[in-house]
């Protein structure tokens, strides 16, 4: 019979962090929250408190929208992961619904998560306006938190960073490095991400005095695939640029290919920066420059909000440039 | 007002197919499948058949099973973008609930499924053995579809590939190129694919009349950081080899970088192969040789299965290998 003491010794913590993690009463670093749930799954430890809670009869769940055109790669599948563990660590358990395609279906999955007795909702919109989710959260009953936009009016119900603003941190990098011809491959047209990215490349080029050139506009979806597609299309137009940032990591990755395939070397010949700070830009060669996003502190204090708002205060979330491999200094 | 028709020639395809594609009566080529659901997102289309359905105060959801543990790598993440948009494409809503660390989380999982009316349930288990499923779908009135396990009794009633096979197959082609020091990666000590797939690689040597160097196998728990580390302690062991197979493409990334570091040309110096091919390892530098597990067909089937048991027939699902760079001759 497995004991917390024996996930305890294998995590190298104290007995009562364990319990008091899996009671969900103290926040844990993210390492020790890493450690504790490995552990977990080593010893095949099954925590009674969580059992406590299902025979309660309580659903004790946290609903999760995010539409399934966002599921595929391992920016979202990270989100995914901590909100299920941070749900956990507070004694719930997470149960993800899908947005699909529009403000109605995000709206109806909403419901669906309401309709199925969820205490509390994270949303990670795509379809819904600011007004339309600072109207929806006026109108519930139930504790909503919004991922990844700033509301207007419930200031204290949304987690986001300025991504305008980490944009230009960016860019204002690459041209410390002396890259002056900075291609953008731009996300899917119409993403709040995607605009305020591109807004951030577009002012930082025109605070350093130079005019943005739209032949190094490129367009993706935030796909690998598309990212792909956006760097042959690029290169096509044979236009000298010295450096591509990709508006995520999955098309960065993306990019690198095309330009491999192009007979390119990366970072020799072209650097190349993306965002999000995946886990596959730390492993890529060369390793990836990226803007770290702090995801796992964002969906850690969403819960939070959610589930002790009392104890919780706001506090703002920045992202954070990651310097790598894949961007060298030229000039 | 966007109309099916905008989705249609975006995509490509006949008004016709847009629509029994959306009302689930046919099945449509991956590859359409998704040039339809980027249509749908570029066009903001809203279909009315999926409104009508959730307007019907019908719950029209599937319920999905992983253990949290599994969700943060891209495989899992391109699992559940496959469950979610199969299920739209027969006008069903994905509800994913996670089995978390024990086979009693996974029954609670299920259980909580079944009490929010889930019209079916997929599961890809990691805790419960194939006895308990036998016993979870003879005595449940809803239909529960296995996906990765051969079961005993419910033999339609599961998707799976023979993993064992497989991984003698990708052994196999590396003892062909030439390999005979390969070293072996494996995942998760209990997880019957990992497991499976360790019996392929011992097989598959002994069946060459090479007996398996315990010196040679490592062990990692399928993520990218766990390949880092498995790959610098059998570095560390300082023993020959030729050839590292990794029991999954997220650790076979870690393990490439292990490499790096150490100096190690890749594939000049070490070939190195994969399980899954996720869609990483064919934009990794260089692109990872890999054997290819049909999830999108197989989560297709087992989705077809659920809702229309009548017109879905048993089939087996098939591995491939595919051959890409991080593989070279050797001798």
């Amino acid at each position: 019979m497995v004991t917390i003491l024996d996930v305890a010794r294998l995590a190298g913590v104290s007995k009562a962090t364990v319990s008091r993690a899996l009671n969900g009463k103290v926040f844990v670093r993210e390492e020790v929250k890493a450690r504790i749930m490995q552990a977990i799954d080593e010893t095949g430890y099954k925590p009674n408190q969580l059992a406590r809670n299902l025979a309660n009869n309580k659903t004790n769940s946290v609903g999760l929208v995010i539409t399934n055109g966002l599921y595929n790669g391992p920016f979202f599948s990270s989100m995914i992961y901590h909100a299920a563990t941070d749900s956990e660590m507070h004694g719930r358990q997470l149960v993800l619904a899908d947005g699909k395609h529009s403000a109605q279906e995000e709206r109806d999955a909403i419901d669906l998560l309401l309709s199925l007795r969820c205490e509390a909702i994270l949303i990670y919109p795509k379809y819904l306006t600011v007004a339309e989710l600072d109207e929806i959260i006026d109108t519930s009953e139930t504790p909503i938190v919004v991922i990844n936009r700033e509301l207007t009016r419930n200031r204290s119900q949304c987690v986001f960073v300025d991504h305008q603003q980490s944009s230009e941190r960016m860019v204002a990098y690459l041209l410390a490095q002396g890259h002056t011809r900075i291609a953008f491959v731009a996300g899917f047209e119409g993403s709040p991400t995607g605009d305020s990215r591109l807004a951030g490349y577009h002012q930082a080029l025109r605070n350093a005095g130079i005019e943005p050139d739209p032949q190094l506009l490129v367009r993706g979806s935030w796909s690998t695939d598309s990212g792909y597609a956006a760097g042959r299309e690029l290169l096509a137009r044979n236009v000298p640029f010295s450096c591509v940032l990709a508006g995520n990591d999955d098309m960065a990755i993306g990019v690198a290919k095309a330009c491999q395939e192009a007979g390119l070397r990366l970072p020799e010949d072209v650097s190349l920066a993306g965002f999000d700070d995946s886990v596959i830009g730390k492993y890529y060669n060369p390793a990836l420059t990226t803007l770290h996003v702090p995801m796992d502190e964002m969906i850690r204090h969403a819960v939070a909000i959610l589930l002790l708002p009392d104890e919780t205060p706001p506090r703002a979330h920045q992202g954070e440039l990651v310097c790598r491999e894949s961007v060298v200094k030229v000039g």
